[in-house]
Formats: structure tokens, sequence, C-alpha cells
């Protein structure tokens, strides 16, 4: 009888040819001009499931992206459950960004696929469903019962998601949560993430004149408006890298001795950082180190700006209004709707009685979330990683958010294991985003580990 | 026989479907992807005033758009010659910007037409085609020789006509030069402007990761190119509506008393600026009225910022670079390449060390201009608008520029007659432009008057 593994092994140019049909669907969340594709993958997750043997259906929402909802209880009810999440919807990604490929025509080279998606989600998730497959396939029956719930909204900060887990604990009951949505350093180095930040957001719009103007017939005489924005802007961080909304850090529990030091152990390196970012010289909030800053540290970033005449050549106005959307990244112990609110007032605090301030979006909040590292499911995936992957993992902070994550352990009570698959270096959000074939595969027989060491518990 | 001004007025409709003809043709000038359609609009002209009698051709030039050159010269060696500039190019227009019609499609309501360039300059350049038109129809010859010299790079600070009139006196002599490319504050109160503003410009990039990062797993350590852009921005103006640059200011020259009171003699009330602007509350330079911060004090303007994600949605990332767009207004005394330099000078001095700037692009710089007002030519102007328009035209100094001005007074050694045929509230380079029928037509009324009282002169 062939082992998982080795079925894994044989079958791993069709599991790579599937991931790229998954990948080559553009479901971009945050642009409602995309909803049909990114209901078309969720439709392609499905039936996929379905080909696997397992229950699979869309869980709708008037308005919202579906939720793709699979299980296999065959375990039985005394057995343990594994509830498995991840995301099937994209940043978006358009060729004109710096992408030297299609974003979403996948091309192998270097032995990695380089399209939007390849790592965030798709890649990292498609593991576990190509584990239970290995398994299904050579066993005829997985060693724990398994509930796949892989949502649309993630990047968008829909709250389809939260509203269902909040209302349906029974259906979603399990023993552990597993998710592979992160990255390490170095290959040789896995990772067990045990701190994400939470994240909000908002979108302003500051408005001048009633319509974009001549700028040598009104220039000088009118507040302009990206001149106004550029002004507000410049106000949010002070000289040592502080940002300096009101109350921002009130919540903010300051680092132990403890948890520096546990942080220390996996310090971002100032190299390691230039060749991951390309930029010059780190900036941040002074006092705090790197790996600090960003996984330890509330963050605003300013991540769209917009307005006037930005095409090739030049246009001689003073445009009507300017447009900034800013991402903040939150700390264990502060709310997004208490922070959201601090940033708003104080927005409105710092423009000039000339212009006027719109919030004309905003994305949805999530909180931090800490993860407790002393479990018996932590173990299941030491285990795991040390057999499939080759190597004992490390824990570490995250900058990054996953929406869901507090939900999973405030209303579900779930521990939840962070098992990320994927490389910093993935350019994950940028152009040219890819994927490791190696991490692929490796993750797949970490997966089938995983299973195999929660059943064993 | 029928005389010129009836003739005009039995083909007012002929002409205000020619005009649309001329304004159907996008010549953006701006924008390389419009250079095909800027050059069939020059051929137009060419083939326009070959049809009326006039010898004339392109004046072409490698990577530059044409300038049409028309002349007729039957009025004798004795005979004055008035040399009439206008430009036939337009500023980008784009129905998202904000247009209730497509931009180069003319929509004739309420007795304006709406598009792109219908004034300016368009349709106050046809206006002395027509007038031309109108006398030779009628009598055979015009009172005058007339030199037309209408460009394509007026509102994309291009070269080619400064290089143009400065190599080739010889045939561009004249005795006055005529321009209309201005406007009003009202139909009742014609304006002959005094002083136009110089302009230079130029595009900064500034430059910060590799690559666009996600802004959860690098946000808060690297610095961020738009908030760097903002605060580069920001400290481009002092809290009194001053420019900071250093220098900036040094070559003005002081308004005189006389000078004040010729220019509140025409100021600009705030309930005006208030309507024609939508704005809320004026700004700008402290201890200068609003006619004067508009007309005799330099100015500096963003007109456009980009980077990031600026579509619907959120894209959480931290850019690799950001854009700016600054439009630089002079007055008379100040050098456009001395002004540029000291702003260049000032953005590097901003930027924090952590982003690189670069200077992508830079419009072409132009004096500003003072025009005589006491000269017979000056006097042929007013009695042509007292008898074509029905009232005597105010002196004004104009905020906007006019790039060749200042090299027909100094290299053609010619006296300049601005006689704008325009409304400020006509929307230029903002949507929706439009044109008045009425000052099309008591523009070529006044027009004809014009060339009768130079040559009665």
């Amino acid at each position: 009888m062939t082992t998982a593994h080795a079925y894994a092994r044989e079958h791993a140019g069709d599991f790579k040819e599937q991931l790229k049909d998954l990948i080559r669907l553009p479901s971009v969340s945050t642009d409602p001009a995309y909803a049909p594709q990114v209901r078309r993958t969720a439709e392609w997750l499905v039936a996929h499931f379905t080909g696997l043997g397992l229950a699979a259906r869309l869980i709708e929402k008037e308005g919202r992206h579906p939720i793709v909802f699979a299980e296999w209880n065959g375990a039985g009810a005394a057995a343990r459950t594994v509830l498995i999440y991840g995301h099937y919807d994209v940043q978006p990604a358009q060729k004109a960004d710096g992408w030297l490929t299609e974003p979403f025509e996948p091309v192998e080279q270097n032995g990695r696929i380089y399209a939007r998606g390849a790592t965030d989600d798709k890649g990292q998730m498609f593991i576990h469903v190509k584990a239970v497959e290995a398994i299904l396939k050579t066993r005829g029956r997985l060693p724990v019962n398994v509930k796949f719930l892989i949502e649309g909204e993630e990047e968008s900060g829909g709250e389809h998601i939260a509203q269902y887990v909040n209302s349906h604990p029974p259906e979603l009951r399990a023993d552990v949560c597993l998710i592979s949505d992160g990255g390490m350093t170095r290959i040789e180095e896995p990772v067990i993430v045990n701190a994400l930040r939470g994240a909000t957001g908002l979108e302003i719009t500051v408005y001048g004149p009633k319509a974009d103007l001549h700028s040598g017939m009104y220039g000088g005489s009118v507040y302009n408006p990206l001149q106004a924005l550029a002004e507000i802007i410049a106000r949010l961080h002070d000289d040592a890298g502080r940002v300096t909304v009101p109350g921002f850090y009130d919540d903010v529990l300051p680092l132990t001795a403890e948890e520096r030091a546990e942080i220390a152990a996996t310090e971002l390196d100032e190299a390691t950082w230039r060749a991951e970012t390309g930029a010059s010289l780190p900036w941040g909030e002074a006092g705090y180190s790197l790996s600090e800053r960003l996984g330890a540290r509330p963050t605003l970033e300013i991540t769209g700006l917009a307005g006037g005449y930005h095409e090739r050549g030049f246009k001689n106005i003073v445009p009507a209004k300017a447009l900034a959307k800013i991402s903040i990244r939150l700390v264990a112990n502060q709310q997004p709707a208490k922070i959201l609110a601090l940033v708003e007032d104080y927005l409105r605090q710092l423009t000039p009685p000339a212009v006027r301030l719109e919030i004309t979006a905003r994305a949805g909040g999530m909180g931090a979330a800490l993860v407790n590292t002393a479990t018996p499911m932590m173990q299941a995936a030491i285990n795991a990683y040390r057999q499939g992957w080759g190597a004992a993992p490390v824990f570490k902070r995250e900058g990054g958010s996953i929406p869901i994550v507090s939900s999973f352990q405030s209303v579900l009570g779930l521990p939840v294991i962070l098992m990320g698959f994927g490389l910093n270096s993935d350019g994950l959000h940028g152009p040219n985003e890819s994927y490791s074939i190696e991490m692929f595969e490796r993750g797949i027989a970490t997966a089938i580990h995983f299973l195999d060491e929660v059943a064993a518990l």
C-alpha cells in the first residue's frame, strides 16, 4: 500500500497544476468589479472538495463574498476535529504595478510559481486540501474529522466570516484551528506565529473648490486640497516615528523584559530587512527594535494617495479633492473601533477650515491575537514540522493580521496554530508575488503529519 | 454690398458648427498618446486657412507638435501687419473627471458650447479666423497684412514655438501681436490683460522600498514614501501662506502704491471669488488682496499627487514610490530657471535620508510679462471694444501664463494686446469647460473692428 506521503510525492505535478488553475481565477475581493470572479473561485473550490469526497457548500450572504465550507466527519464523534481556515481571495494586482508577467497567469521559474495569490493564500491553503487528498486516497479515511472554512474577504476586511463564526459555534465545533497564511525568513527555519497584529483602516477625502480650477487663475487664493491633505498626513507621526493621534498608545501593554527577550531571539537583522525591503535605512518608533516595531507595536501607514492630475505630463489645476487611504495595525488590548474613532477625531481636528474632510470609507476592524504556545496541539504542530519539514519551528510575532483569529479563540474557544508555509520574501501584496514549489511540497508532508499527530494525542 | 459685420451675423451658425468640428479633435498636447490627434488638428487648421485664401503650412520639428502658420500679405509692404497668436492644443480631459457630457463632443446648452478647448483656446483663437474670413469674403481684401501663428504646445510647456520665434524674427515681422486667450469676470466689462504670470513646474518621485510591501509585515519599519512626500509638501508653505523655498521671493519687485491702487480698481470681491471657485474661505499669502495674490505674487501649487492603491477598497501595502506634480507661477523679474533650481534644491534638502527623491520631469519655463498700456495699438484695441463689444475694456493683471508673450515682446519687439474673449467662469482646465456663443459672436465683431482700427492709425 502506498503511503499518503508517497502519494503526495507521486502526484506533486498534478497538485501544482491544480494550484495554478486555482490561481488563474482573479479573486480580488476589495474591488466590486471582480465579484463574479470571486464567486467562480469559491465554486471551483466547492467542486474540488466534492471531488475529493468531502461534503462541500457555499455559505452565502447578500452583498458579501461566499465562504466555502467543506467537511469530512468519517472519523466519528469520538475522534478529534481539526478546523482548517484559509482564504481564497487575493489582493489587487495589475501588470502596470511592476509585474514582469501577467499577475493572474502563473509562470514557473527557478522552482517558484509567480502570480497573485500564489503564496497569499491560495498556495498555503491548498496544502491542506492536498494533504487531506493524499490520506483519503491511500487510507480511505482520515485519522481525524476535518472542517475547511475558506473565506473570500480576508483581503478586504469583510465581516461575513466573523458574523458566521459568531453565530454558528455548533457547526464549527472542533479541537484545534489550523491556519497557514504567513511566512518565515529562511526555509531552514520554520516559524509558528504566536502573535498577530489587529487592523483597521479608513479612506479620507479632502474637498476644496467645487471643481478643478485653472492653477494660474486661482492658484494662490484657494486652499489646495492636495496641500491640505499633505499637511494633515505630515502631522500623523512625530520626528521619533511615533503616531501622534492622542490616545493611540493608551491601551498598549508595555512589553515585559521576558517578551523583549523572546522577540530578540528571532530579531530581524538589518541586513535581512534591507534585502527583503530594498529600503536603504530602517525607520520607525524610537526605542524599539525592528522586530518589536513590526510585531509588538501599533502602526499607522498611508497605503494610497491620489488627487489632481497624475498621468504623463502636466495639467495646471488646483484640484477639487484629494484622497488618502490609511491602514492601522493594532496590538493586543487595543480595540479597533476605539482606535478608529481616535484617528478620525484627530484627522478632523487637523483639517484646516478652508477645506472639508470626509471619511469616505472604513475597513472592517479586527483585534490583535496572542497564541498560547504551551498546549498539546502546539506540541503536535512542533512534531509535525520536525518530521515533515525536517526542522523544529521557532515562535515569532507577526506584523500582519488575520481578521478571524480572535473569533476562533474567543467565540469557538479553540487553540489556534499559525503554521505559516510561506517566505517573507514571497512578495505578497506587491508585484511578482511568488511561491516556492519546494515549500508547497514540504508543507503537504508537514500537514499530513499534523493530522496524524493530532489523532495520536 | 454686405459688410463684414453683416456677413459674420449671417454666417454665425456656420461659424459655430466649424468651431465644433475643431473642438471634436482631442488635441491634448501633454500626453504623447494623443500626438496623432494633435497633428490632425493642426492639419485641419491648415486646410481651413487655405480654404479662406491664406498661405498656410505646418512648421515642424522632430518630436514636437507642429505650429500652424498662415499669412495674407495682400495689403502691401506699406500697410501694417498684425501677428495673431493662439493655440490649438488643449488640457487633458476625461469623462470620469466630473464631466456631465463627453469632453470632446461639443454640446450646446443655455447659449454655451460645452467641451474641452471651447474657450481655451479654440473658441477664442477661431474668432480671429472668422473675422478675417468675414472681411475677405465681403471686401476681397484685408485692411492690414495678417500672420497667424497657432501653436500646439501651449498647455504642455513645449519649447517649439519659443525656438521658432527666437530664430525667425524676419518671417514674423509685424507691428502688433494680438492674442485672445483669457477672460473677464462679467460679459459687460471686457478686460485687456496688462500683466501675465510666468510659469515653470516639475514632477518629483520619492522612492522607498524596492517594491510595494505588505503593510502588516513591514509597516512601521520602512519610511513610507507617501508619508515622506506629504512631509515634504507640507513644508513648502508656512502658516502665513508664504512659499518657504529660500530665495523664492528675492527677485520679486515690491508693488508700488500706484500698482496696488490700479489692482484695487478691479479687485476680485470675495463673493465673486466664492461663486467662481466654490471654495468656502480664501487662502493665500498674508498681506495681499485676492487680486494681488492671483496677479502680482508668485505661487507654488501641487497639481497632482499619487502613490499606492487609490482605486475602490483597500490594499494593505507600503508603496514603493510616490509622485507629485508642482506648478510654480512667477511674476515680473523672476527667472524661471533660477526659481526652478531653488525649488529643486529645497526639495532635496527636505527629503529624509531613508528615501530617495528624483526630479522625474520638468515643465518648460516662461517668464512673466508686463504690457505697456500707453501705445497707439492699445488705443486701437480700446476703440475696437467700444464698437464691437459695446463697452470700454478695463486693464487687469492675470494669474495665468501664456508662454510665448515674453518672446514676442523681447525678440520681436512687438506691442502685445491681450484681448481675452472668455469668462473666468468658463471652467477652463476643469471639467465642463464651456464657451458663450454670444461672446464668440461679439468677439468676431470686435476683431473685425480691431483690424480696421489698426489700418486707420
